[in-house]
């Protein structure tokens, strides 16, 4: 390949994102200047919180602008460096977005020995999407030995690490997940002690048959309906660290009546409820303990992942079209080329 | 007087309590059994919490019950003792309710001293509403040196304390009240840093004109039109200890949309926000270290208090309602009876 593919942000999306807010463009691969390196992307993930870049409000992060190439965590292998930190052949974590190659100065790169562990996890089970649940769940959750613990999106990179992790802290897990395979997983693989379908036209009823001494922690990923089944469960003094919410990602506009929010309040001050919403930077100073205590958890089987490859950078929009709808199993990633 | 004179929560109101929803009752003044205390009540404090009390819905605690005496914290003096502990003629703060006289068995009893500070601090600056303020502030609010602090109900025994606290600590206190007299309190006795007036039209931009920074803690007591105002001002980081929620306390099914849950959540994980709800007890370690900081707060003048004293049980009832409509100035307390 003689040209840099690039996957921009053609437009805003109004609601879910479709194919045409994506633009697949070629453009001549960059050359790396003075103390510059050119990596190409091995691999892409692609996670949740990228609906939320796609839109031109406020958050946590500065929106892609229009026409800039999409954002995304990527394993990537160094071509030419005019580093002296790194050499070619070099695999690093890098944030370089949807696209084969880019440019870097090494700030925000880490090095990756593969021989350590497979490439992709630097993206899943040991990067973002475990350290997060590693830190909001530890540092917001603290699970307690008999305490129940419920999570939801329980599938996917971040709830199953939550889900594993606190079976680990001596709690009782419970997944939420849609349709059958899924919930076959987490009672099968994952041996968790209760599985919800959420897809159930009974959910609110299957949840609290499932919890029969209330919910300690919820690990909120999705809101939606799976809220409105846990809200009535919350124990006294319930800890619920807020990770996701994407079933409101593609939400447009004011949602209808009855307004939730007293009655949240009036709960959150009877049961002194604790609502902590958290970005994983906060925690970066954890980053060492959670590389040490994931890489011994996985080398014992203590915890499992599961990753969703796809190959091919251009399949990268319905990929992820087709993540904010619950179409991928595990943690979604996509193979954009094999290493030289 | 030769009558226990009682009030009963005779009917629960639907809405705002009405007169006639408590009834005067007069009963034989009760005899003590060995090892219990006749008191006589001297002062009844009045609190919000108390409307949550007369409805037969799920709370922190159990609802009082129809046809019961109205419940409520009390400074009381010992008539007669059949108790080791205790001896005729002491004063005692207990949990006595809305009537003239009590028995105790000398459980939750906390005895006082006249000397060292007036009889009715002990139902405000130095008892529940003094301890909320601090433990709430200091255990959750957390305040920071040059952070904002804003504080609604805030010439209330708990948000006059929580603004108080937060400029020792070095914060920025903003107070927000009804009406003139209230705001013109709240900056000339108390000297906050900025003062709004939750009446006035603009409230939103008042506020914000009140908060260049931003909002970093916020202490809810009364949610309603002064949480929309405060909402948009929250920073990175904010926390907000949930302590009472007077606006709603007379509400009535559910609430009309918009329904505002779709959006705290989604501001509660880009700004990575704490809302947590309390309930003192929860704090009960740390009242040593509080009676021993308010009481040198309050000798050196660094905290200031106010208290609204109405003479006769019998005015208890409309002091209620006035209560929760935001009439009192200062902690509301029933006198009851002088000391023997």
């Amino acid at each position: 390949m003689s040209k840099n593919q690039r996957i921009l942000l053609a437009s805003r999306p109004h609601g879910a994102p479709t194919p045409d807010n994506f633009k697949l463009d070629e453009a001549d691969i960059p050359i790396p200047g003075p103390g510059e390196i050119l990596l190409r992307i091995l691999y892409l993930s692609l996670d949740p919180y990228m609906r939320g870049r796609m839109d031109d409000a406020a958050s946590y992060a500065a929106p892609v602008p229009l026409g800039g190439v999409m954002e995304g965590g990527t394993v990537a292998q160094i071509v030419t460096s005019n580093h002296p930190g790194y050499t070619a052949g070099e695999f690093v974590l890098s944030h370089s977005g949807w696209q084969s190659y880019a440019l870097s100065d090494g700030a925000g790169l880490r090095k990756l020995d593969p021989s350590s562990a497979p490439l992709p996890t630097a993206l899943g089970i040991l990067g973002m999407p475990g350290f997060t649940a590693y830190a909001g769940l530890l540092s917001i959750g603290k699970p307690q030995p008999g305490e129940t613990v419920v999570v939801a999106a329980a599938t996917g990179p971040v709830g199953a690490t939550v889900a594993q992790i606190a079976k680990l802290k001596g709690a009782r897990a419970v997944g939420i997940a849609g349709g059958p395979e899924k919930c076959a997983y987490l009672r099968d693989e994952l041996k968790l002690d209760a599985v919800v379908d959420h897809r159930s036209p009974t959910l609110p009823a299957d949840l609290a048959a499932a919890c029969p001494n209330g919910i300690d922690v919820y690990f909120e990923n999705v809101s939606g309906p799976v809220w409105d089944a846990v809200f009535p469960l919350l124990n006294q003094y319930a800890r619920i660290p807020v990770c996701g919410l994407i079933a409101n990602y593609n939400s447009t506009g004011p949602a209808p009546g009855p307004d939730r929010l007293p009655g949240l309040m009036r709960k959150i001050l009877t049961k002194s409820l604790t609502i902590r919403g958290f970005i994983q930077f906060e925690f970066a100073a954890q980053r060492p303990d959670f590389y040490r205590d994931m890489t011994s958890w996985i080398s014992t089987g203590a915890i499992k992942y599961r990753e969703h490859i796809t190959p091919g950078l251009t399949n990268a929009p319905n990929a992820l079209i087709g993540l904010l709808q619950g179409q991928n199993f595990g943690k979604l990633i996509i193979h954009v080329a094999d290493p030289a």
